[in-house]
């Protein structure tokens, strides 16, 4: 009853033809990856096509009780996708707002959450603008909704969350504020200076639900005069440790910029193949198997691309100090990689263009595949890598899963980002699925690692290792929540977060 | 009555040897620099020795319903040093919490508000530890609270908030908690990663009153093979545009690492000699005394600093690069700096060298000197910095004051530090300050420009002129605050923000 007075309330705001409530409409917005959908079924979903009408659909649903799960495009596939944590919330889909404000002489644009990566891109390359994305591997997803949810792309600017500079917000109640400079009215400098007077509350609204941001400042980044790097393979499991320490005191130093990803022959194999071509067993994939596989791509057990951005021979004196660092150690091979302006376009992830094929690997074992990620934070040390590495391909064996992992490098830490690849027609496999992910989340736990991201399915056993003093900072998060959102209208259960009762 | 029950019990838990409320006590936590101390005198002051202890003092002031005024060091000078926005406030003196953290491996120390940048350069010089600072004007001040008020220093890692990794907080009511990835207990990565997961908090402790901060997460920067870069000088006011427009696609792109500070001759002369020396005028000075001192100090009307850090042939072909931005441009002087590993300490704050020389600015005019800061961010734009250079300089001229400016050159922004200098006992000068100030703020205000920090006194002033939407997040701040702090102990006004009711 309820339900369907608020639909026709949205209706009112945004048109008939603007809420969603068949079958076929709550199959659109459900998590695809997921064995079972339901637990997650969104009841039904509402499209505004402007932020005034975000703050009446706020209102109408804090009249009626209603929670509404803001998705800007929902493509975050590994994570849940446009599903909500809590069955039977309605889909806010700000998919429709696809504004593009750009400040061209700074480099900056204020998108709308419906923008994606590819949009972003066609926008930029319309006005031969001289600015550079970072991208994720899939870019059909939100720029905005990327950038708030921590994804991370291959340029330097490629944490993205670390780029947002300046948001707008419909607040749970209705209010609009907007954050940093934009708390002046009119300001030029809103998404041109982060800090703003008093408390930041930018990086509130990233993994949160205190409000539904609809505007967010990005910085882009210029295109610099030349890109050179190399491609660098390892032949053997062990190397991770002596790699990650190798390339670490360069990225700590900020020689390397971008946050080199160090990945395992799996991650690159399958985007290009699939793994009925090499085998038809079910159980951990052999020696043998792996090395035909390695060589008919010419991969190592372990690959990494490492680019330094700028003048010419900034980054030529650059890769020369690379060079030196891994003098005398034993690489199964290093390719170099170059672009200069007036090349034409470099045309991969490391030069901000847009890709999906990533996406592929949900292909690897054939069927209705699917992925989910599992991704802790790290010390940055080889032997924690080699460690990590080992106990959880540990686990991926008893599981008999197929191992798929990538440690990527930021200044200070690694965070290890794992996908379980499987087929959804695949029963007995589907069935290990949550043991393993829970497995692997106890297993990190152990070490004290806490994950930087995680599924829609997991998000209150992740919180749950998030256990100083009793959950404190739960229960801050909750305080807040509280006082901003009573009646628990936007996005209840996200990172964990729940108003008073509701968790139940 | 109320006020000697709670110190009585601060008594009880730091020992009567630490709660101060004698006259001489009070004035020691005055502001030295205001005209009139008495607005914001506070009433007594405490002094923990630990966290536990600074739990307990929260929980007593709101038993007792008394405002605490958090301070690390109190050193803070040109914003108001030590004493509170509200009058009668208890400052909360933190200044004998003084323990260092130090991980060598990642370069990271997690510091208590009382170690000040000379304790943490000394600890640093004891392990010939690796790492350089990066210091502000005065290193007297405490490492936490200069970061936590948004202070800055000349190296790479000058946005010294931007480099805070994980905090320790007590919040208002007494609970303790740790951000980012703090929030796991025991976590090896709460100050190597820092966003942990959900909602970050980290920015939200600063320049705000939402709790106590007692541990602070701070990076420190690496000692580079070498440094290179120029001093420049120029000759004419009209220099600034276009010197700021050459700089900047540098700074934009990256090559260029830290913010760039373009001065006025008076931020260089202040600190060298005092304006007797010159002149007797009372009015403003005249171009040939601007001349002399020029000619003496052998400095431009404007001056910057550029600096490269990094391996050898990285900073000299970066410095080629600027060499060939500033090609056929009319500088004044060009001086070359250089210092590589083995040479020595370079012994500056470009290399996070802890000074107190800028401090002696405020003997300029002789007697009890002193002087307050007024900082607007403006675009990146030379055009749009001359123009508030010229709107800024008239208001000194028209209140008969020595023009001190600085435009410190962010990645998209400038940052216009001014220097109001004056001496206290000019009874005509000192009438000046307040009107001066008020009308700077409505000339910035005027353009739509925010102030990034303020002096306690105009915190209120400064705050009204974020007015989006009615003051939006203003209120949002609010509903926080009043959400955790009810009583209204910690800090009440910082940053214009309180708890209901008690802003009158």
């Amino acid at each position: 009853m309820t339900l369907a007075a608020a639909l026709q309330d949205f209706a009112a705001i945004v048109g008939t033809e603007n809420v969603f409530n068949s079958d076929q409409d709550r199959n659109a917005y459900a998590d695809h990856f997921a064995q079972d959908p339901e637990t997650h079924l969104p009841i039904a979903a509402v499209a505004p096509t402007s932020r005034d009408q975000v703050r009446d659909i706020v209102r109408v649903a804090n009249r009626h009780k209603v929670a509404l799960w803001p998705i800007s495009r929902g493509k975050n596939f590994g994570y849940g996708g446009a599903a909500p944590v809590m069955k039977g919330s309605v889909v806010l889909d700000l998919s429709r707002l696809k504004a593009i404000d750009f400040d061209e002489a700074n480099g900056v644009v204020l998108v709308e959450p419906g923008v994606s990566f590819f949009d972003l891109h066609d926008f930029l390359q319309a006005r031969k603008a001289p600015y550079w994305l970072s991208v994720p591997g899939n870019s059909w997803g939100s720029v905005a909704g990327n950038a708030l949810d921590r994804g991370v792309g291959y340029t330097p600017y490629g944490d993205h969350a670390s780029r947002i500079c300046g948001l707008e917000v419909v607040l749970p109640d209705g209010d609009l504020i907007r954050t940093g400079m934009g708390a002046m009215d009119g300001s030029p400098t809103w998404n041109l200076y982060r800090n703003g007077f008093g408390p930041g509350w930018d990086t509130m609204f990233c993994q949160s639900n205190f409000g539904v941001v609809t505007r967010l400042g990005l910085w882009l980044m210029p295109e610099p005069e030349a890109l050179a790097g190399y491609d660098l393979e390892f032949d053997k499991p062990e190397d991770l440790g002596w790699a990650i320490d190798t390339i670490m005191p360069l990225r700590r130093s900020g020689l390397i910029q971008q946050s080199p990803s160090i990945g395992n022959w799996l991650r690159s194999a399958a985007v290009m193949t699939r793994r009925e071509e090499w085998t038809s067993d079910k159980g951990p994939l052999s020696e043998t198997v792996v090395s035909a596989i390695r060589k008919r791509f010419n991969i190592g057990w372990w690959s990494v691309q490492i680019r330094f951005y700028g003048p010419q021979e900034v980054v030529d004196a650059s890769l020369r100090a690379l060079d030196r660092a891994f003098d005398g150690k034993p690489l199964l091979s290093k390719k170099l990689a170059r672009w200069k302006q007036g090349d034409g376009p470099e045309g991969s992830p490391m030069s901000g263009v847009p890709v999906s094929f990533p996406l592929a690997n949900a292909n690897w074992h054939g069927g209705r595949g699917g992925h989910i990620g599992y991704s802790p934070v790290l010390p940055p040390s080889g032997d924690l890598a080699l460690k990590q590495f080992q106990r959880t391909y540990a686990l991926y064996q008893k599981y008999e899963m197929d191992y798929h992992a990538s440690f990527a490098m930021g200044e200070r830490s690694l965070t290890n980002v794992n996908q379980i690849l499987y087929n959804k027609d695949d029963a007995p496999m589907m069935a290990r699925v949550d043991g393993m992910f829970r497995d692997l989340v106890a297993d990190a736990s152990a070490q004290r690692y806490g994950e930087y991201r995680t599924h829609i399915d997991y998000m209150e056993l992740v919180a749950s290792t998030y256990d100083f003093n009793d959950r404190a900072l739960l229960r801050l998060n909750e305080r807040v929540k509280q006082a901003l959102d009573p009646n628990g209208i936007i996005a209840p259960g996200k990172s964990g977060i729940w108003t008073k009762g509701a968790r139940s």
